[in-house]
């Protein structure tokens, strides 16, 4: 059975600007998901999109969300990606999870959000120190929002404390990043996989 | 193909004491586990045993924490249970989750830990306002050590801010928690029943 | 000597919406300074200002930060007012505390950030559990950026756990919140007093 | 006026063993603090004691945490060191502040809690990714206990992603680290004095 990817870049600067970190270290997750034939369709970079504040599925005129959201739960696995700045998730990464807070009163009859089935994984870069606490924060909000969190779901790069080093700048991945991406991949492919042939059957009420 | 489920009970006080409310939420789940053909075997109050400090998984002479960790890796679904200090998850809890550092070296030829293809849960009982922060800090350390997380796998209850009541002294479950840990025990069943089938395949290096 | 206080309200709804459960837990607090002889400026309701992604001090045409900052940093106390959302501060408080990263560059000689010598506290509201972990957050945010927290920093209101009721339908404010508002802002006063008499000296370096 | 400094080290490693790196982490900003006219008294290994489980000032027989308590409270700042595991603060770190719940039963007729006037400050160390996690939840534990927390209250090292240095190896402190380390010194030292020299009046009710 096919399946599909999705990334969230939920970095501060829009795509017209330098390349993001984080992109690259989507893309080493996406590539490792293509050997498991999973087909990775496109990242969004949310920031050059008018994702609106609220909580509900769709804030009105001008709103970006509903589509964002339709891309992403079109999908069987979403890689959601976020810079570290001052040790926590981007303000951006915030308003994504923030807006599937909807997702908690859009259950269907036997009780499962639109996420329930799918896989989410992260990918976090930054400088320095924060990919812990970041992934404690993203886990209990995505999870919260009905997605299922694969064994050893992150994969992560920071450098030595208060550092200002770029992941794009490595010369090289790192070999133990490399091989994080590739089990990160493995066990997201798989699980959905499972996840899709069989969905969680829910509660009868 | 029938399941096996524990639960650790991370409250700061014995057994021989006053009855704990995180045995009442984790009880919930045990409960509606049944329901799914789960064999509930017991569970464990950690702060009666001798669970030493440390990352490996045996610190030496009179350490409880190996038998405790033959019993957890036995179940194909651990309930991880803890109360609410100070907003945050017992002590107990935190020596618990540190002893499961040692999974992170002990991966098999495909990379595989110990945990692989298991799921946790989680059951939070406090006087007042803490359980996200718990859930977050829990997941990240389940997850981290091999853990996989089902989707909405929380059920918790705590009272209103700075409140003194106890889970315990309800005269009567709250409804919402009730359906909260059908669901968790649904979603755990299922998740753990594919797994347990069809498991985690690992990467080749 | 005396002092002035400045709110920043986090609420994810204009002000031309309902009124804000934040808005009330902010009152309080501001109530009570007046009883220290602080001068209680204004509240800013930030998703009414466009605060733009970054973290300098200065995002370009357009960006309302500039002239918050000013008028946030031209205050001794800082009550710093989030609701709760998936059990975290809301996007814009994290877009707003994101945008004091700046403030580590922005040192005197004697290496002082401009938030150096000023207190900050916090309002939380939400219908439920979350007040810790932001708390957590917050606490780090802002101390990492310079303020320095009193003791007993925020007076926070949540319902039971997975409950809906908001803080400013509640008939009466509880004792314990009234009592807990009026101590943070005693602390507040008396700990800004002395900073602004006796400011931080730095290091030479 | 004299000031004392006391440093709870939180290792998970008896003093009988290696040298912990959270020693010399606390060792940076102890003599830091002694520029400052503070006299560091010592340093509490708190595995080395036996430290219960449990919300009260005094768990009864045997339990160590009483003499630690009195020590703690007698000196003016607390430099409170953690190594990571998992990244989170250690079992044993939780421990200690889980006793200081207690603390906020023992109020005195202002209100006040037996740590108020006293300043903490953080050192954190380990491999890699945590520190910015734990100073959240060490902020949040230690000012719900009364503790003050002056502006940049930590000094922390970790090191690169997923990498397994221990501070203790590094061939030199890293230039920034001794300069934070400096700056979070005088920082506590001027503001426990200002606190020792003018107290927190507390409330009336």
């Amino acid at each position: 059975m096919p399946l599909t990817a999705i990334a969230l870049n939920c970095s501060l600067k829009s795509r017209e600007g330098e390349t993001s970190s984080t992109d690259k270290m989507i893309g080493l997750i996406a590539t490792a998901l293509a050997a498991h034939d999973v087909q990775f369709t496109e990242t969004i970079r949310v920031v050059d999109h008018d994702v609106k504040p609220g909580v509900t599925s769709d804030e009105g005129e001008g709103d970006a969300w509903p589509d964002i959201r339709r891309r992403v739960l079109a999908a069987d696995i979403l890689i959601f990606g976020t810079p570290v700045w001052l040790g926590q998730m981007s303000s951006v990464a915030k308003r994504t999870v923030e807006r599937m807070d909807a997702f908690l009163s859009e259950t269907d009859e036997q009780g499962r959000m639109p996420s329930y089935g799918k896989v989410a994984v992260l990918a976090v870069v930054g400088n320095e120190d924060g990919a812990h606490g970041i992934s404690a924060d993203l886990y209990q909000a995505l999870n919260d929002t009905g997605w299922t969190i694969p064994a050893g779901a992150v994969c992560y790069w920071v450098g030595e404390a208060m550092g200002k080093t770029d992941f794009k700048e490595l010369q090289a991945v790192p070999e133990k990043i490399r091989s994080t991406a590739t089990m990160v991949a493995s066990n997201a492919a798989h699980l959905a996989r499972l996840l899709k042939e069989a969905p969680y059957p829910g509660t009868e009420g």
